[in-house]
Formats: C-alpha cells, sequence, structure tokens
C-alpha cells in the first residue's frame, strides 16, 4: 500500500490571513496604485487580451440546493458560491476566485493566484471577501477620475453599507472634495455611517430625501441592493454635468435608478456592455429599445483614450454602472500577492 | 487607511500536503472503503442527487493560451487548468477540484472542500493530482467487482503509466486474481513496470502483442494516451465473459479500442453515458448509429441494481468506459478529509 510515485519535495503556495492581507490593502501607496493598475486591467480588457471563463454558480437552480436550504423556509433561502475565474495574456498569473454567500451564509470568499508558468498554486488569499469590496471600490474611483465634472462641490452616498465605506476611501484618491450627502433608508445606519465617517475627516451631512442628494451632488455613488429604484422616481435631475456612479444591484431585475433618469442621460458608461443587457442599471433602457447596446461606452475604452476629458462647462450627465469583472479580481489578486511578496523579501 | 470592518476572528482552513494525505490513502482500510463510497456516490448520481457545475478550462480555445506558450512551438503547446465543481444534496461538503496539465507542465492538481453549512473553506488538500489517480483507479475496480467474470484468470494491463499502478493497486480490493499481462509500447517502461507489480506480489508477464494479452484475459484494463486504438485492431477477441475497462484517452477524439470492438461488445457500461457522446471509447460507435445511447447502462444504476450478477458461463462481452465524473472527486476529497480530521483526534 506503500503511495505511488510520491514526488520528493512537494510544492507548497503560500497562504496569507486576512490580517497579512490587510497589511498591505491599508497602505495608501497601494490603494492609490490599484486604482491605476484597475484602469490598465480595463484597458487589456478592451483590447481582448483578458480570458475570463464561464462563472460556475453552485447552490441556486439549475444546480440543488446546499444542504442549509433544508433548515429554513424556502423563500429565505439564497446561499450560492459563485467560482470566477480569468487571466491577463503575457502575465505571470492567473487567478481563481471563490465567493459565497446569501442568507443564511455571511458574506466571504477568497482569491486564488496560480503560476501560468507551472499552472501551480501561488497563493492563497484568504481574503473574506475584503479585495472584493476594494477593487469594486477602486472602480468606483477610477470612474470618477476619468467621467466626473471637475472640480466636484458635493458628493452624494446612497446606501450605508460596507461598500459605501469603501466607495469614499477610494475616492479620496481621486478628488479633493470632502463635502458628502448621505442617504439611507435606515436612520440609523446613516448616523452610524456618518460618524465614522467624520472620524475619517469628511465633512458629511445626511440628505433628508434622495431627491435633496441628487439635486446637490456632481458625483453620486449608488451602493445598495436595491429591487426597486431609489433615485429619479420623482423627475429631479442631478446638476448639470454630474456623474452618477451605479455600484450595487448587480442582480438580474435589480436596479437602483428610474428608466427615466438613466434615459436622460448623455453618456452611458459600463464596465462590461454586454452584461448591462441582463444585469445593473441598463437592462430596462436597453431592453426597452430606448438606448442601443452601441451606445453604452466601455470603461476601458475611456481608460485607453487620451483625448477623454471632460471639459469645464461640459453639461453632458454620465452613468456608469458597473456590475464587476473578473479582471478586476485577477488585478487585485495579483497585486496583493506581489505586495506580500515583496514585504516579505524586506524583513 | 485603516481596514474596514475587520473580523475580530477569522476562520482560517485546514491545509494539507501531499505528505499528510498519503498518511491516509495508502491505509488498506481507506482504499476498500473508497471503492464502496465511490459506488454510493454512483448511485446518488443516477438518483439526480448530485450536482456539477459546467467544467471552467483555461488556458485552451475558446480562451487565450497560458504565457508559457510564447516560449515553444505552437503544435506542442498543452498547458490548460481545469475547475470543476459539484456536491450531493445532503451532504456536509462541496468539493472545488482544480487541476492542470499538458506540455509543458506536470500534472498536478489539488482539491478544496467546502462546508454546505457555511459556504467558506474547510480544507486545502494539496495532492498534487494522487487523489484523482486514486479515485480513477477505484472505479476501474469497482467496476471489476461489478461487471467482470468470475473467477478471473488473468488480468490484462495496457499501459505502463502512473494509472496503471493505480489499476491494479485498487483491483486487490475486489479479485483475488494475482497473475497478469501487461502491454505497451516502450520496452523499457513495460520491464520498469514489471519489476515494480513483482515486488508488490503480483505474477505478471510481458505480453508481446496487444491481440496476445486481449486472447487470454478474463478483465482488461487500458490506461493509455492512445490517439489510435491499441486494442482490437486485428479482429481478435477476448475469452469469453471478458469485461474491458477503458480507463485512458479521455479526451474528444482519442480512442484505445478499436470501433470492430466495441461493436461486439454485448453490453456497453459508461460512468456517464450522455458524456460517452463526446468523449471515450463509444463515441465512434454512437457518432455511426452502431448502437444508441439508450443502450449504454450507466454505471450507477449498475451499482444500484441488486440483481446484477454475472451469473456462471455468462458469455457476454462487457465494455465500462470511463472518462471520470466531478462525483468521484467529491468523494474522495470528502473521505480524505474527515479520515484526516478523524486521525487528529486521535493523537
Amino acid at each position: 500500500m506503500e503511495p505511488i510515485a510520491t514526488q520528493q519535495k512537494q510544492h507548497v503556495p503560500r497562504i496569507y490571513a486576512l490580517e497579512d492581507i490587510e497589511k498591505v490593502t491599508s497602505l495608501p501607496s497601494f490603494q492609490g496604485a490599484l486604482i491605476e493598475a484597475i484602469s490598465n486591467g480595463f484597458v487589456a480588457f478592451s483590447n481582448n487580451k483578458f480570458s475570463a471563463a464561464a462563472i460556475q454558480t453552485m447552490g441556486a437552480p439549475p444546480l440543488g440546493p446546499f444542504v442549509v436550504a433544508a433548515a429554513m423556509p424556502a423563500k429565505d433561502y439564497a446561499a450560492q458560491t459563485c467560482v470566477k475565474s480569468g487571466y491577463f495574456q503575457d502575465n505571470p498569473y492567473y487567478v481563481i476566485k471563490v465567493g459565497s454567500g446569501g442568507t443564511p451564509w455571511e458574506n466571504a470568499g477568497l482569491m486564488q493566484v496560480y503560476s501560468q508558468s507551472t499552472g501551480r498554486l501561488a497563493a492563497l488569499l484568504l481574503d473574506d471577501g475584503v479585495l472584493t469590496e476594494l477593487r469594486t471600490a477602486a472602480v468606483g474611483a477610477l470612474a470618477a477620475k476619468m467621467l466626473a465634472p471637475k472640480p466636484i462641490r458635493r458628493i452624494g452616498i446612497v446606501g450605508t453599507g460596507v461598500q459605501a465605506r469603501y466607495q469614499l476611501q477610494m475616492l479620496e484618491y481621486v478628488t479633493d472634495c470632502r463635502e458628502v450627502l448621505v442617504w439611507g433608508r435606515s436612520a440609523e445606519k446613516v448616523d452610524a455611517y456618518i460618524h465614522e465617517m467624520k472620524q475619517k475627516g469628511w465633512l458629511i451631512k445626511k440628505a433628508e430625501t434622495a431627491d435633496e442628494l441628487l439635486l446637490q451632488c456632481e458625483l453620486v455613488v449608488t451602493t445598495t441592493n436595491a429591487r426597486e429604484p431609489v433615485l429619479g422616481t420623482t423627475g429631479v435631475v442631478p446638476p448639470k454635468g454630474a456623474l452618477i456612479t451605479c455600484i450595487g444591484s448587480d442582480a438580474p431585475g435589480k436596479m437602483e435608478l428610474d428608466v427615466s433618469l438613466v434615459v436622460k442621460a448623455s453618456i452611458l458608461v459600463a464596465d462590461n456592455p454586454p452584461q448591462s443587457q441582463e444585469r445593473g442599471e441598463f437592462q430596462s433602457v436597453l431592453g426597452q429599445g430606448k438606448k442601443m447596446l452601441e451606445q453604452v461606452v466601455p470603461l476601458g475604452q475611456i481608460c485607453q483614450s487620451k483625448e477623454f476629458h471632460r471639459v469645464p462647462n461640459d453639461e453632458s450627465l454620465i452613468i456608469f454602472d458597473s456590475s464587476g469583472v473578473a479582471l478586476q479580481d485577477c488585478v487585485v489578486a495579483q497585486m496583493v500577492y506581489e505586495a506580500l511578496i515583496n514585504s516579505e523579501g524586506q524583513l
């Protein structure tokens, strides 16, 4: 019963806990560089230099439910795991992300960095989903950098969850504006958010209504899980030249903006235009033929175009919609891994 | 730049090196139980109690090549990584297997065991592909147990690679036969295989030709990577009531048996009949309409049927074809994980 053909010396991957990961991700130099790296990633994506496998989804139809479903009402069960895999051409690594969440599970996740030279696992990043939050926020900051009017007098944050926190954190790198209005459905959560953000130096106030926020902010970032539109339902429009960045509600059927507001935009930008037909803020206007898919500009094209700049007095309303693409996972995982290796070298 | 919402205490998965894994997989009690567990797994699979996600394949079309492709002739490049994910209903775990191989990579792989209760990674099994070899061999043994004539006077092994070693190892659990003929294209590898297997107690000899082997063995196991058929090309048939188990050549287009031999079988059995339309030994006869898919019996149905037994003097030629299904990975990963946990409890 001897093992057959055991290797003399096994390749052992590096394993990093969240604590290790946050040592590098909390550095301002890392966060600033992440926005730049994500920008480069979107350019490569637009040039077909990024490969992504079809996402595996477990725990949801057409596959069977996980065992936890048996212990709860069917209508509440929403646990699922997604496996997202991808890689850049001419890059040393490929990345597999395993994300899990949905009632009754806590959101969690990890990223796996593999070598394109050997196929082997180089590092397991036990990030508990933190890197997904960070890479999502980096796209919000990137969109603000490329598409927001200058100057921004006031930032509007819709939603008060974890991603609302990350968005403001990353916006520090792309704007000097520190004035913020926040709106959320829970007064308690709004107060907690305001308290926390004040401590981080933001001049932040509560908006009494979503309309008030929309009227007063040149940059609006939505981060909710809304199933019904929360912005634009009364016909109110934002200041001239505003950017609305939609980060939340990235599942099919979910939306944060009223269709009437999306229709008013001069420019629609998406992280992955084909994906915006089935999820995110543009699915209704595209489905109803009020805008054409060809009119949705890929973020990568904006990042690549040296000419794209807001001119003073540009009055276009721009809406940017992000539902997330695998390249963001690859970029952040590789950056974290290389920073960790580098920091070990310096010990 | 403080981390946002860091958890107080992080869940940390167990990481097992190959050395740990082989401590449990080398136990005869483990190997015997594995065959039984795989049998139960196939029964569950036949009853639609197993969910598998569509396989992700990276490094091969339609996705781009890995970076190593640039350093070699295009015709030699074959590196790819497959991500296979699945789970049983009413089971505590789900499993993700990442397997990599193909020129210029060494074959490698790992298995990840996740909790269906929390979604989180319970254990990372750094098995370097050994568990895939083992679970593949377990199916060969299971097929022999269910489908081979009794007694078997002689076992024929076609191929001299790692899987040829595992097949004999697992056959010890299901037959008393110790007489073996081996055939391979490389005389040197045949000699090495014979030398090794003799040390393990097998009464093993070299067959001069594949025909000689086919004529003399009631149980034939093929384990090659043949692109052209290696057995049955001259019209020779095996002894009455024989079982031919085909383990190798599981990629589309690859075959080990000549079509004329497959046509002669009374019973065709496959681990996953729909899969046998596009890969393995039955693809030609099915494609040419010489056999119908409905005639291919699922292994799970054989395992479930209490009535299926070879009767004495049964002269049917049975061909069993295995191209591998994800349930095998789930079964072996769970068994290894539980055995490791159990052995830790006993320290």
